[in-house]
């Protein structure tokens, strides 16, 4: 009500195209924003599908080439959530264009395409995030709270996990709608990218930088039909990736990806052991923060689940009321909320400059899965 | 879209409003509906706090009395949101006016409130729907569809409890804007209407009638302060009420709520068991259905959780990919599209006179809570 | 190493006749006791199967009826394990010949008889004790000793079940070896007497006296085969018992006992709340106690699955390593290593007086279902 | 009773010379068995020590020399439950006097010292085993057997973790009682050959050979007081070692082991994904099995937690009644009752021959730590 718009322009209509839809749509009505979103129009190349897509979200308008999104005047942000290999000249063409830029992860398909993202944002002076949603599951955003002020002591240990297994039949075909992500054209990489990139992105949020890694890749399915040429070509991807890693702070890390782990969906997975307790959180009971407190009294110590639906959790008291859970979506709306907080005051992470970091481990990643040494991961 | 209208006219901006102006808000976008949403009206007496309640959800007009509001020609649907001694009246002006009504549970404070409010929307002929949103957690629908289906055979027992912590503290007072609950005048009873009553619907919906209750109930803090009174006055609600039932399978029935069970904020759960197996669910973990199958080979035997996030589950095609889940406000979501579907089909459930019966099931507990002796749960 | 021995005979040799006799082999290994148990002789019916238990365990001679293991000289403890039907005779003749007497529950079949037991030890000033094993899950002592230190506060819910799916099938013959918990006569009642008795003995000792209770009782085959006779017979017993009760300390209880809860085989469950904290056990999971505790800081605060498998858990010290757990049978052992060193100080509990007090609450929760009054719980 | 004896010398008085006598004491008393346990007599170097531990458990007599021990005519069966520096030693001993040899694990502290202590047994002819107790979890067990019979199909990924707590003290010394494992001269090596080398065991049990393995190792505490010189002496073990592997079936492994994860005693946890399933186990629930069967239907499938106490699971018939758990020191039993049975059919494993390979893959594990690079893990 007469607060200033903060005018959209997205970028994809898929998965993310509607996370990010309902991401801007909610955080008006949950936070108290300094802008108000205004969804003012949607690119994609299918005409009809933007146009259903339009109008249920409350797009004005719709934009059958990117180009012509980023060249319009009544729009502040362009927000991409198309497949990994639009990522780079979208946001480049944005920045350029003086566009505030909001990405889906990864954000290049190499650290390569990433580093020129960066260079383009910064030059532009143009507000920036990557959309690493799991930051902002308040359960999540709550062991970063509690490692900061010092309730696990030093570091000893952090292992992720990110384990699927919708790719297991040997019949389901790459590239096309929806599975784009087994395209290494398109995606970049496999699992790396697509689900470690996540877990290394909280990973370094949550115990800092990344030294080094050695790796292990595979791909079981070695030949797919593509959907788009419709001939058997090799699959380019990594089905499964494994890693060790050690902290620039001294604490040792495993880290696993796979779409093979029958019964797992997407089952994100994280703990951290220090010297006075531990945490640990997975994503299939997002709502549930686990805690072990080795400085209570020895005899009654366990691992506490703590439920995370009260009022003085992380942006619990925006919602409901205490044991009243929320779901994956809201860690978007969490996100596109901070991200318009962060226009007014410090801008919320993670930047541009941040994913990068993320792509630098995943490329050193890569590498080590091809050359089976310890690689660094980080430029510096 | 060209849709038809469904114009609604809210009473009450509270916890349930805020519940009822999502679920309409998001329905549409998530649901197809024969019928669009329209926030026409919301109505309260704290004419600023409504006012910023309709610009936050996108009210068009804000009215200070619910007679205004129901007097209204632009509106199609009375939506009841209120404290409970306000559903009575509310409701059967609305039905008497030829609106729809959409109230809160429990429908009436009393069997007899809610008697009169079956015959007003029955003597109207208007589409009617009561809050009873558990229903509609997709677990919960899950488990109906197996039961329905004969996964469990016959029926053996049925227990529910429903625990919270709020009120241990004996200087929180009775009385006034979220604390209503206490007060027996507004509130009718203290858990038997507020948390049984959910228990006591869902039961009745996977299990059939409930034909007698032997009741204990318990006020623990005897007096406390009232809050638009000022003044210490006698607390008349049940704290703690627990009950056996038999049901007219002949199967038989534990059921308990409470305020005063420490580290429970809301746990509503329940239990099932079948000649061929049980299901369990609770609130807490709400995407998770637990089912025993004793049909399986016996030595690989064993209680499955079942992670409520696949397409095939219940209303679940229409949110996110597997693995991910949602909340606890996508049950009244998903109430809210099934309600707008049944206006063009079969009505769906629970009516008010599905309520009603629930009504029965708390006056015969509250009544056998003083007797100490069996009362009969149904007037059949 | 020349202690005093502790000479014993056994009267049967089913599963708790196995249960006590490992009791009585492994204490000695495990803890320092005053006494050396000896296995002097086991009694039962059937010669050819004591004489193969008798060698299995390493018991020194057989008897052929109780009479004669009551009057040997070299006996000074009489360990009943046989059905219900026997405990009453042989526990008061062994009394009246001046030896120790310890029973399997419940004591009596009816309270009636178990007042003629106590009776019988009392005059005879012979020690005496009930193998309510549960007392001396590590976990359980552990809940014990926290609620007599206080960390509950004043209790205000209690809840306990027992659960188990065995006699589902129509088929089960009632009486025989294994199945005379199904014959009336022999056990005195169902769950009730078998299950609930279990929940009540550890209900009282961690929440003091039981004023009243109302109850539900059911018996859902009517029929079985008797072993015994041949023929089809009326069931006598309770298939599934659920009642209310209330302490003396005004906390409220539920309990439940069912043989048709699919997929539960032995789920004892017990749960209480007081205004610091909960805590909450299950015997399928015996070797974790979960504790709430509100006393810590509120955004940590969570459900604490404690690993009751530390030294400085109860009676942990004498087993093995952190993180190692030991089974169902260990609650024996320590049963038994605590009646003897109570031999030397303070008798260990529960004793015959005890148990007496569990079977006027057995007896009223039978009464009630019979009456559907509440009935009072203690002859006081 | 006229069984043949079978006449055991134990060396050691530890933790682990406890589990063993008790698994030697009770396998008879629960199984049927076609040697009888006789305990003839135990050697240590402190003899009051070992004379109370020969009192306490049975054995007729006390050896303060493990040559003596190995010289006398009466002993069928040398049992060596002494630190992993006098493994080899004792173990070509007593094959080379024609005993029997069981041994703890690992079995050597190099896989060249285990290579000579199977070419002794071997040479001998004489039965042998390593106590890899884990295999006789009969969780674990029912693991190996669903995994023969094809339940989880190809398998595409293992992992097992072994995590504990109780080294993170600095001032905890090295050397002695108890803390020999933190003497690299007595233990060979830290985490790797005392908690990994039960991962290993069970990982080859359940999914073949191990191919290639890279590694991690860290020492977080370089120097602790040695408790035999009393000096501050660098620490040469490996407090945390973590390993990707590849088996010879194509699948995936993550191994890591630690003493520095806050929080876990003895959590040994492992999983299994194949292409029709998985299964999961962990050590802190060792009763449970969790198993995802993807062939059931689809809207029902679910981790399913088998609790492991039916009389159809592996070696539940001889203990308790459906429901009832045993607990850790119940796998020796089994693994000496098997062991037992063994000598008079097929000979039970994992042998020498079985524990040596695992020492070729902890050797090659330690060596990559070193080196950093990917290492042949078997001598094939």
């Amino acid at each position: 009500m007469g607060k200033q718009k903060l005018r959209i322009g997205m970028v994809g209509y898929g998965f993310m195209g509607r996370t990010h839809s309902n991401a801007f749509t909610q955080a008006p009505k949950y936070f108290d924003l300094p802008r108000e979103p205004e969804l003012v129009a949607v690119c994609a190349r299918n005409r009809e599908r933007a146009e259903a897509f339009a109008s249920n979200w409350g797009y004005q308008d719709v934009e059958s080439d990117w180009q012509s999104l980023v060249a319009r005047d009544d729009i502040d942000l362009i927000d991409i959530a198309a497949p990994n290999d639009m990522h780079h000249d979208i946001a480049i063409a944005a920045a350029q264009a003086g566009k505030m830029v909001m990405c889906e992860k990864p954000l290049g398909r190499t650290a390569a395409e990433s580093a020129e993202m960066v260079a383009a944002v910064e030059t532009a002076g143009v507000a920036n995030m990557v959309w690493y949603n799991y930051r902002r599951i308040p359960a999540v955003t709550l062991a970063k709270q509690m490692i900061d002020r010092g309730d696990l002591g030093r570091i000893y240990h952090y292992r992720a996990k990110f384990l699927q297994d919708w790719t297991i039949a040997t019949d389901l075909p790459q590239g096309g709608e929806g599975l784009w992500r087994l395209d290494v054209n398109v995606a970049g990489s496999g699992v790396t990218g697509d689900l470690l990139a996540h877990c290394i992105d909280t990973a370094m949020w949550l115990n800092g930088g990344i030294d080094s890694v050695t790796a292990m890749t595979e791909t079981f399915v070695k030949e797919r039909a593509h959907s788009l040429t419709g001939k058997v070509e090799p699959v380019g991807i990594d089905d499964a990736c494994a890693f060790l890693a050690r902290f620039d702070n001294g604490s040792l890390a495993t880290f696993e990806s796979t779409r093979y782990a029958r019964g797992h969906k997407a089952l994100y997975t994280l703990e951290i052991n220090g010297e006075h307790g531990s945490l640990a959180w997975d994503l299939h009971d997002l709502h549930r923060l686990d805690y072990f407190d080795h400085r209570v009294e020895g005899e009654t110590r366990g691992w506490r689940s703590i439920h995370i639906t009260d009022g003085e959790h992380p942006y619990m008291d925006s919602w409901w009321v205490p044991g009243l859970s929320i779901g994956y979506a809201e860690s978007f709306v969490h996100q596109a909320a901070d991200f318009i907080r962060g226009l007014e005051g410090e801008a919320a992470a993670p930047t541009f400059a941040d994913a990068h970091r993320t792509d630098l481990v995943t490329d050193a990643v890569l590498k080590s899965g091809r050359t089976g040494q310890w690689e660094p991961a980080s430029d510096s």
